[in-house]
């Protein structure tokens, strides 16, 4: 047998493995494509690989065989279980150092124990994220690979090139430790549900608020991609608005309200949940969308749930329209200030040194929420490395002093008309709770101390003989009852 | 040895345990009381439990042996491991038919597993929630017992004369099978967090927004206490707010503005998110204990972070305390209604049959959520066991329509003073979305299938020879790309 020139082998030709199989032959690697029904190999070579370098495999260990050393290969399958009877296979083929890279939608912990698993058996992995849908595949995703750091020198250049290229520099980079690639993915989807939420609810105002067509609301959003707010998913939001059924009417106003979801923003939420961290943008942005899939009660209650009396717009169209693209704004400042916080709490828990700089650079080109904010965040952690919260750094302080007010009119507007703004309302109620020294959480430790002896401490500067500094201070209430502090109830 | 005598015994000595001794011995049964350091039971015995019929124990076998058969043995440990560990102490001394009763905060799949494995041995587990604190515990608790049906004819003369009584009945039913009982106390747990949150933004408002004094606050929650929102919280609420310190200062100006949490809270978040159930409030309840916990970071970001420019209030604040009690009673309906939604999905998921009205009778008295308003759901349920959401019954739906104006009117304001009311919020967002029979999901499904290739569905009535009712559409939207619908990527 001739000595083996695949760069790299991909595992798994659905679209996006036969995307991302082109898009890395177009850079000038040279892939060695398998599939488990082999049949789909002779295709892709037949039509969409013919003419290129890809290579065919109809096993695991010609797939192996045609590698060079350490070899790398990509698993691009279901999640789950599919994962590991892969490298089940692979493994009597594989020697030391060899790599296995997952770059399919997998949840962390399974990353976490496939690095531990491999580098028990001398092997290197990979868990990377891959953003950027069908398209990103083909021309340029962002990657975020994470695992074994010895990889990393053998797979930069294929991934550095493959990725999207923004500003000039890759979106790929390495994250993480372990299980941090996939994570750094799933944050980064639970994002794009908050983004593609706040989207949606500005649509909503815009259409039942101001009673828009579809093309207007196109517009606007037009304007808005050239603004602060420019993205990827503004403009194709503005493309679905303009594009037409045959009878030339909005074909998004023919969908059915019902959004679906995969998981990766309810992990997010858990995760969320389980670290303490208040996300609770990508929190109403997954439960927004288990409302919708909810149409029937929906109707039923739509039915008999009186809605308050719609009275006309009587303001300035043109600064409600301004107010909301800035309610926009600092709703997603809010919620990545929040995806931040999340992933610093993680890598505390894990132990991950991650890059934040880094992760705002992946994103900014070649994903779903590719953005110029995402410059902006680059520019901030590249800035200021060990910054606690993007709110502290002056652009975006800056930017939410600027978007106050219209935030705030937008909101307490839509809450008279009756159109639903979860996401902008939680955001605000964030940025509020945030930048409060004192928040009336003391009336519930007051409560919990009365009904179930939970105790309280005492507020910095209002030590006295009673509410020692450090003591956990307990109060009889009623005078009643014993001065036993609670040692197994629970609230 | 003499014939046994012990009609249930109790292990764990804390608060709890004790106090729900003495109750059950004031109700007329004989307690056997157990602990693992027995010197707790002496000094039980010879203190508390003096004088009565209680008897103590200083092994499980003398436990067993003092009491009656079919044996009925409530634990009150700590959650977890201990539970499995005094069952396993138990299992030499248990005959068949015997009864294991958990009255710990158990989650709920722990007791779905301890009812089969200790059915499998032909013995019967309960698992009880128990709420109601230490005041609860001794005077009458609301008891939720679930798992083995077979030991209900058993325990049910104990439970619901141990239980507190409201309205002429017992606050004790069977909940239902396996985990069912913990379960609901979970709900039920989840429901208080829900509960202390809108009370404390109720605080805040009245705090914050109107400039009130602790004892004008007070004066305020003494007379809603007399109308819809006459409860255990509103009224411990009062007494709370009215308790000074030795200098006359309100003591909870004085506590800690981080509350802590046990856990239960955001167990009924995560289980909302699994099941895809919309139970915002509760989800907004626990993030803002988390927000409340970076008491350092908010400290920070409120010396940097501008707040709007405070306007006194103009208007009448008379009326304006009148809307915020319809916007604390209209918000406390949402979370309610979320809470049977959720309570609904998650036994068709289990396959329980949980009876509704006896869950809101059993919440009707004894525990921290005691209130009228579960009076009323109770016969909203009584009168309809089938009902589908709390908003559908005319009581409820009447209630919405009168707290409606009041409610967005506070909602507005408090957005504007800048003061942050995730939970009233939420519940507005989420009324609104749920009366609107179309939701703007169908933007994001757009959105999924321009990048994903995730597909649609069409909306009734809007279907054509391109939109078919029934299947999965995938629009070639950008003119370029496949028709292939996503198969492996998932956002």
């Amino acid at each position: 047998m001739s000595e083996p020139t695949g760069d790299i082998g991909l595992i798994g030709l659905a679209v996006m493995g036969q995307n991302l199989i082109l898009n890395m032959n177009d850079k000038g690697f040279t892939v060695v494509a398998y599939n488990r029904t082999t049949s789909k190999v002779d295709y892709f070579l037949a039509n969409e690989a013919k003419g290129t370098k890809i290579q065919g495999a109809h096993s695991v260990q010609e797939l192996c065989a045609k590698l060079k050393r350490p070899r790398k290969i990509i698993l691009l399958v279901k999640a789950g279980a599919a994962v590991d009877q892969f490298i089940e296979q692979l493994l009597p083929y594989l020697e030391p150092g060899d790599i296995v890279i997952d770059g399919g939608n997998s949840h962390y912990p399974d990353s976490i124990r496939r690095t531990q698993e491999l580098e028990a058996k001398g092997l290197l992995f990979v868990g990377s994220g891959v953003s950027g849908g069908e398209e990103g595949a083909r021309y340029g995703p962002s990657l975020m690979p994470g695992g074994s750091e010895a990889a990393w020198p053998h797979i930069k250049e294929i991934f550095q090139k493959t990725a999207a290229q923004a500003y000039g520099e890759p979106c790929c980079d390495w994250v993480g430790q372990t299980g941090a690639g996939h994570y750094v993915k799933m944050v980064h989807n639970g994002i794009e549900y908050g983004d593609m939420q706040l989207i949606a609810e500005a649509y909503d105002i815009l259409k039942r608020g101001l009673d828009l067509h579809e093309d207007e609301i196109a517009d606007i959003f037009d304007r808005w991609n050239k603004g602060v707010l420019d993205s990827f998913l503004i403009e194709i939001t503005s493309q679905i608005l303009r594009f037409k059924d045959d009878d030339g009417e909005p074909i998004v106003t023919k969908i059915l309200d019902q959004a679906g979801q995969k998981g990766t923003g309810k992990w997010t939420a858990i995760n969320a949940l389980d670290t303490g961290v208040p996300v609770t943008l990508i929190g109403e942005a997954v439960f927004a969308r288990c409302l919708s899939s909810i149409k029937a009660e929906r109707t039923r209650a739509s039915k008999v749930l009186a809605a308050p009396k719609k009275e006309p717009f009587r303001g300035d169209k043109k600064q409600f329209i301004d107010d909301l693209e800035q309610a926009l704004y600092a709703s997603k400042i809010m919620s990545y200030t929040q995806g931040f916080m999340l992933m610093r709490e993680t890598a505390k828990e894990q132990g991950w040194n991650l890059n934040y700089a880094g992760i705002a650079r992946m994103w900014r080109g070649g994903c779903i929420i590719k953005s110029v904010f995402l410059k902006d965040i680059t520019e901030a952690f590249t800035n200021t490395p060990e910054l606690e919260s993007l709110l502290f750094h002056s652009f975006f302080k800056d930017a939410i002093t600027k978007a106050q007010p219209g935030w705030r009119r937008v909101i307490a507007q839509a809450v008279l008309w009756g159109i639903p703004t979860p996401a902008f309302s939680t955001a605000l109620a964030f940025f509020d709770g945030y930048r409060s020294e004192i928040v009336p959480a003391n009336l519930i430790q007051g409560q919990r101390d009365f009904f179930g002896a939970h105790t309280f401490r005492v507020l910095p500067g209002k030590e006295n003989a009673r509410l020692k500094a450090g003591e956990d201070i307990h109060i009889n209430w009623t005078g009643r009852g014993g001065n036993v502090s609670a040692s197994t109830y629970s609230a």
